[in-house]
């Protein structure tokens, strides 16, 4: 018997490299997806699962392209990880229309195009996972967030009715509202005074999706979040 | 003292055409603004206060020279009724990207867009009123809404973070939760067996938006649902 | 024919008083209930429309008699507008189990109490308003509000299953959730350094509710929030 | 070094008794918490690590002196897994005022006794964890849920606020809202025409609710979902 396949667009730095290991580790083969090829290369570094797609998911042939490719060479993919994401922060005096429409594609276009573009496959084995990485600002607009939350909101709104249409499919969607900031390189050089118990840690977040894809049917859980013990929140 | 303006982008009949009526009785100049000639001089017929303006909502530039063109002609807008919407309905299955886009555009960019075009005008004065016409679906992705609810999510995140960053500036941003069919002409056509009560009246509407555009700032209203009696929620 | 009787569970300074003004201005008799007498005299004062009623709205038997007596002396009640609170603040810490039991009596099961009382009355009439004033805490449960906000959480759960079951018989049950101090000489003395634009003004959240009495059944809201316009949320 | 202890408040068959096996299987010493000698005794059937003790939640001494002995014979607290209720279903016509407040003792008031009992213990460590078993009805009030609703979302409200003051202190609270009717023998002869798939199994509610006990503080999970994947919501 093959090793489960799990593919992840947003396959950067910070939750996409930490989720790939946690996957890899429990046997699957992983297909790492970023627009870049040296991030891909960067978050496969080390992880003899991993394999490595260059493709922007807001267009979808080069996604229907991306996933023909994984099916041929790992197999059908049975966890979808999406984490793929477009940060433009700042009020509405600050983001531009093209801020909007860049985020919107990549937190909810590309979800949808991957969505249907392993369905297929979830369909035929009757089994699969989604999850997807989002945020507090999902459920919440802010004032300096007029970019972001708009497209998180409709990631978790598209993510809820894949999760009640798919539900009774055996395929389980699930989303993760990350809340707070994830360390990394970047964002610890970003904010140099934060201590580290105001960060997320990667790795404990792939520990938990990893988990919550380990429900059995019978009790599924969409929605979960994660924030660090001394967030105020 | 030249009468205030209220400019509704979405005037077609149902909320748009109801939102003119009310707000021409309370003695504003109303720009009715539609896609199409048709629609708008729909609207507009018998409402000596309604001036029409064609215009795609989902063009930033259109919507800039067409918001120029009412504060030279009738004034600078006081209330904003954003009302233009897009309804896909569908499953995952039943939408394609182009509906979601279509669905976003119209929903939510149109929304930053209008809202960009006001401001400086809302800011002169002080003062001004965005009421977002939202639906059910704003707040939650139903199986067979992937295409339309993850829009109005998107539309009900922007205007909430718009809600917060103008509040403080004297501009009072609102959005009405829909939730259920307004009778229209075309809606009472598609739903022949459904009693009266079954539908929401656009009058009813209207005249719950104009009270809310009445509140002093002390006492603002974001967010209220709208919903007819007999309506199982 | 009679004027409409409005019933006020309640009745304090701030709310109950503006509310009891408001409704007495529209033509209706207004029957003032609090559990202390003074209270009752103070905000009936001046009001020749109020009638006072002193009551505990957490003792069952004491609410079924005052509405008895208030049915008899007034007529039966039509609008509902149901003020009672009980604000312990303070953490788990902070705050005692009777603290919890006395702000949930006073909260939810006077509610209880009180619109039991009334429904027969408004179901005689195929009619009727219930307006219950809500607060922040109904919706999120602050670290520093252990005592309140879950009190606030049932009663905000009660008023939304009242409203679904009773929402087809024609009785419109409603809660504005009030995000913010109203301002009384009380919490100005409390709050002194605060600006003006801090408070809610008690007459604009009378304003308010009145309107949403005003609805007709085709579009009732349920839920509507209300903070002043500088408020940071 | 000894082992770590569980305490289950509402140790009846269903969740109880799962939770009991799960923490013990896991190296835990389980106290088993319930109203009647019975069901305490039942539940700790076969289970060598388990405890039982005779109390009543609702009622703060008992409580404290519960928790006293089981301090003195197991050690102290350092998981809490709060599983008591009380579910009088009902429209506010068919339940009566002593049914909401039985249901908010047993729900909310209980909690607080118990997690006033532990919290000492928790504090001395530096850590713990708390975990509630809500519903869907913590966060939606039905028509048919009158009585048991109120009660459901104060006991959510009041572990939101617990989560949010004791986080920084190193003690973990999260709820499970379980979506749906748990599996026991009395549930499964009462809807004896339900599929298995209709229910959720107590041993799967058990698993999740032990990983979420895992986390570690750099990323907690204060809410999930858990619902059977064939569920309608």
């Amino acid at each position: 018997m093959s090793p489960p396949v799990c593919a992840i667009p947003g396959a950067g730095p910070g939750n996409g490299r930490a989720l790939a290991r946690r996957f890899a580790a429990a046997g699957y083969r992983v297909a790492l997806i970023a627009r870049r090829d040296e991030t891909v290369a960067a978050s496969a570094e080390g992880l003899g699962a991993a394999h490595g797609y260059v493709c922007d998911v807001t267009d979808g042939a080069a996604v229907e392209a991306t996933f023909k490719a994984i099916a041929a060479e790992l197999g059908p993919v049975e966890t979808l990880l999406y984490n793929a994401g477009n940060a433009v922060f700042g009020s509405v005096d600050e983001v531009e229309a093209a801020d909007l429409e860049a985020a919107w594609r990549t937190n909810t276009l590309g979800l949808f195009h991957c969505t249907r573009a392993v369905l297929p496959g979830m369909r035929a084995a009757g089994a699969g996972h989604i999850v997807v990485s989002g945020a507090t600002a999902s459920r919440k607009g802010g004032a300096r967030f007029a970019g972001f939350a708009q497209a998180k909101a409709a990631q978790y709104s598209l993510a809820q009715s894949l999760a009640r249409q798919l539900g009774p499919e055996g395929i389980h969607v699930a989303i993760a509202i990350i809340d707070g900031v994830v360390a990394t390189p970047r964002t610890r050089e970003m904010m140099p005074d934060r201590p580290d118990t105001f960060f997320l840690d990667a790795d404990a977040i792939a520990e938990s999706v990893y988990q919550i894809t380990r429900q059995p049917p019978s009790a599924w859980t969409f929605e979960f979040d994660l924030r660090p013990f001394g967030e105020r929140w």
